[in-house]
């Protein structure tokens, strides 16, 4: 066991407190993890005995943390702090060693590329905590992380170069077609492993221990992605077991036992994300009023109040409207196949909005894992139009043994549509304000960014020309005046090239609802689809 | 003061106890309104002095309804049986020649067009008690009993030609744009009426006294809807006042006065529906808080739970989820300008879907009123499709003084939606079971209502051909067979004809997901938008 601490540390110190050592550090930025390390030798099942924890507090606000056993005597108890300052930590427990011991530490602010722990903005839309918008442009790599190493330093990398900032990535291993490689380590102490009759594998866990090289693994990994600025999108539960493996169907009183070690463990992660379980329906041993029960366990016992959702079927919405769920993580393609169906959900739910499953681009049979790049772009486009987000999802066959399909395994991305992703999601950043449908339900087409700001997207439709013409409509914001000035740009979201048209318009109002060019200008449009246009004012 | 009983009477007894009146009936039909008239001279104001109230209960159930004072020393119990056999009552009261009265009745089995009060059904649909479906087509016609009494007998007229089953109603006047009049009743009395320097009527209303002809006229135009089977969709608060009455921002506790006493009078219609309001968020005076105790006033005076929901403005969706709205009402048209957007909501909410303003047909210059009608029919198909409901509503401007609109003052239609609507309602009608999505999210057109049932509508697609497939996916149900025989018949939804195609067809599976002819048999269609089939299977 390494007693390093790899992203959070900046000076390991060494506590003497009664002759007890408590290893933590004396500096910590903001949104960093704060982990103290504890030494004892318990005789009997530390995972169950061990009653720990901390309360953490500064002048203004005090946080209770659950802390948890990590094998080999080590115990921890981790933190992340959000205010700078001192913060002072008194340790509770039923181990008389631990009871009692108190300490401090210094937050200090946030350097670099550390904007800290994502929150809900303004109802639609995501900040970090130090208020600089987060757009996520997921993708999805169910089981990446339970691959062998090779292939997972291959994932990072992929991940790296691409524009991607969420991973969809499952806590369990997956089996499922095209997905049958066993993992490299197991939740759960494993009992004993039969064979039987067919040839597979039995396991028999100890449901009692839980095995702290799984995490451990599981949580190197998620640094790796916070690293590379990723927030790790974590699916707690899900149906791809089959049998295999058994934890899709363990006793509910092991399930909560699993979230509240996950939690004790994960909470700290500035980049986590919860998604209760993929396709929730599925797994039939669970009840509505189980997740329900399994959604507030995890909301409990995160004091940071991290993103937290749960995913459906295709079209099967749980429901979002519960206060545990922070935004809307959908399964669902039909509302993204435009803009203002998608915009619908935002009026409906009043949260943020993220299809996390509109299927795949790839060539399988399966029509969830056959979307051409280009349809794969359009319906992300359309999200982003919206004001809501949507996932990218990879499916591509094997071309031989060696090859992986990205959605499960992660490796190299063999796609296209994860390029015009990545041309998108800088088009967004660069926009003032988050997007939404400037005149809602009536203009089906033109997104607002606030004011002097509106990006138009023609879809599927090919357009020979365009008459310059915006909504009078902003949502919410003043509405559009005659005479403003606007410069047009014509973007290629396929081709990704973004041209300056040389002209300015100047607004003149038509009737009470658009507003034209006051000469009636238009734009030649190049004859393709997938063409958008940003419309800046000018100055 | 009438002392009739129009519509649910059969015989009127007057029973002798105590030397003490009391007019009822000695038999009324499932899902008529049991009325118990009662004589008392108050020196007070009966409206508030007066508690009357009545148990009613057979061998197995029990309802408490609230009594009303209905003028000239007249006070009324009124209850809607809905099981056949014998009802008995007890009267309580703070007046002593009420209090502790006895009686019963006979409820006999309901006859002709007598279904019965409408429920939800199996999650997205309506019934009648009788189990008879109910597919609401809809029509608008907000303050048509505030108008003259000619034009409202010629509102009934046109209603009664029409195909339409419920209509939206204000219970308060209305003042708007193009609606003016001032009502023939004013729901309290009047206090005094001044006239401001500008010429404008000021009332002062005597908000603790109702003006019982206002509720009284208000009942028998809900009667005669219901004589022509019409469901009266009931707002119950609407913003449409500008502080000519001052209706729209009445004290809090004046509304729930309002509403008990409403709910008193009405709640024993069949055919009544709660609509708290239209356009709720223009209500200025009124807080979501305010909206949920107003919702829950209703419910709670409503001891047979007929229909309740409240409308907002445009793509303003109130949180239907809530257990008090048995189906969600709302005004939006983005999720009806295709099937799947509008399927999408029963998905979300998990209820049925009536779309009660999606723009009216007319040629007014505000956006919502302009509608072709071709498009609003077809907005009334693609609701239907996704096994929702759109209603109707016209907005011709007028051509001369004598002309009216009908989505506020009714009169005669002058569109031609309407009969396109009620060719559709035969459809619907004669379909075996209510239509939903076949493969949502995935079939984009295709409506399924059972086995061996489809609607396929093309919307404003041109189509020259089309090749016999079916989706596999029949929502839930079994799953479309190879082998399945079917008829296709050919339907001009806007010239209204059915045209029974010649050829038989016989699935055979493609792929996975769609089923097609045989032989790859196609049907020449006619070169023209809105057309539909209906497919049935031949056995």
């Amino acid at each position: 066991m390494k007693l390093n601490f790899k992203n959070s540390a900046i000076i390991i110190v060494l506590v003497f407190l009664n002759s007890f050592k408590i290893f933590a550090q004396e500096k910590v930025e903001q949104w960093n993890r704060f982990e103290i390390k504890l030494q004892h030798h318990n005789k009997g099942n530390s995972f169950n005995d061990v009653q720990l924890s901390a309360k953490f507090f500064n002048s203004d606000t005090t946080f209770f943390v659950s802390g948890f056993y990590d094998g080999n005597d080590i115990f921890k108890i981790r933190f992340m702090p959000q205010e700078i300052g001192k913060w002072n930590y008194i340790i509770l427990s039923n181990i008389d060693s631990f009871n009692n011991k108190k300490g401090s530490f210094e937050c200090i602010k946030a350097t670099g590329k550390n904007h800290g722990i994502i929150k809900v903005s303004d109802t639609y839309y995501f900040k970090h905590a130090d208020g600089k918008n987060y757009y996520p442009f997921g993708t999805t790599a169910y089981a990446w992380q339970h691959m062998g190493n090779e292939l997972q330093e291959e994932t990072l990398r992929s991940l790296k170069k691409s524009g991607f900032n969420k991973v969809r990535m499952c806590v369990f291993p997956k089996d499922y077609t095209l997905v049958k490689e066993e993992p490299i380590f197991y939740p759960f102490e494993v009992k004993k492993i039969e064979t039987d009759t067919k040839g597979k594998k039995v396991f028999t866990w100890d449901f009692e221990k839980f095995n702290p090289l799984f995490f451990q693994h599981l949580e190197e990994r998620i640094d790796d992605l916070a690293k590379l600025g990723i927030e790790a999108d974590l699916i707690l539960f899900h149906p791809y077991d089959k049998g295999r493996w058994g934890f899709d169907s363990m006793p509910n009183d092991i399930n909560l036992k699993y979230l509240k070690y996950l939690t004790a463990r994960l909470a700290s992660f500035k980049n986590i994300w919860w998604s209760l379980a993929n396709e929730w329906d599925f797994l039939k041993a669970k009840t509505v009023k189980d997740w329900d029960l399994l959604t507030k366990t995890v909301v409990k016992n995160d004091p940071y109040m991290h993103m937290c959702s749960i995913h459906g079927s295709t079209s099967t919405y749980y429901n979002y409207w519960k206060p545990e769920f922070t935004h809307v993580s959908i399964q669902d393609e039909a509302p993204v196949l435009n803009s203002y169906s998608a915009a619908t959900l935002r009026n409906i739910y009043k949260k943020p909005i993220v299809f996390d499953e509109v299927g795949y681009e790839g060539n399988l049979k399966s029509r969830w894992g056959r979307h051409s790049p280009e349809q794969m772009t359009h319906l992300v486009w359309n999200g982003i139009i919206a004001g809501t987000y949507v996932t990218h999802g990879e499916t591509y066959m094997f071309h031989n043994e060696k090859d992986t399909i990205y959605w499960a395994d992660g490796g190299s991305f063999k796609g296209t549509s994860w390029k015009r992703i990545s041309f998108l999601r800088d088009i967004v950043e660069e926009a003032p304000e988050p997007l939404f449908m400037a005149d809602i339900s009536r203009d089906l087409n033109t997104a607002s960014a606030g004011k002097g700001y509106y990006l138009i997207y023609f879809g599927n439709e090919v357009n020979e020309s365009w008459f310059f013409n915006l909504p009078k409509k902003n949502g919410d914001l003043e509405k559009l005046k005659p005479g403003t000035k606007f410069k047009v740009e014509i973007i290629d979201t396929w081709d990704m090239t973004i041209t300056t048209h040389p002209i300015t318009f100047e607004t003149k109002a038509i009737d009470n609802y658009r507003f034209y060019d006051k000469d009636m200008k238009d734009i030649r449009l190049p004859l393709k689809p997938y063409i958008a246009l940003r419309i800046t004012e000018i100055h």
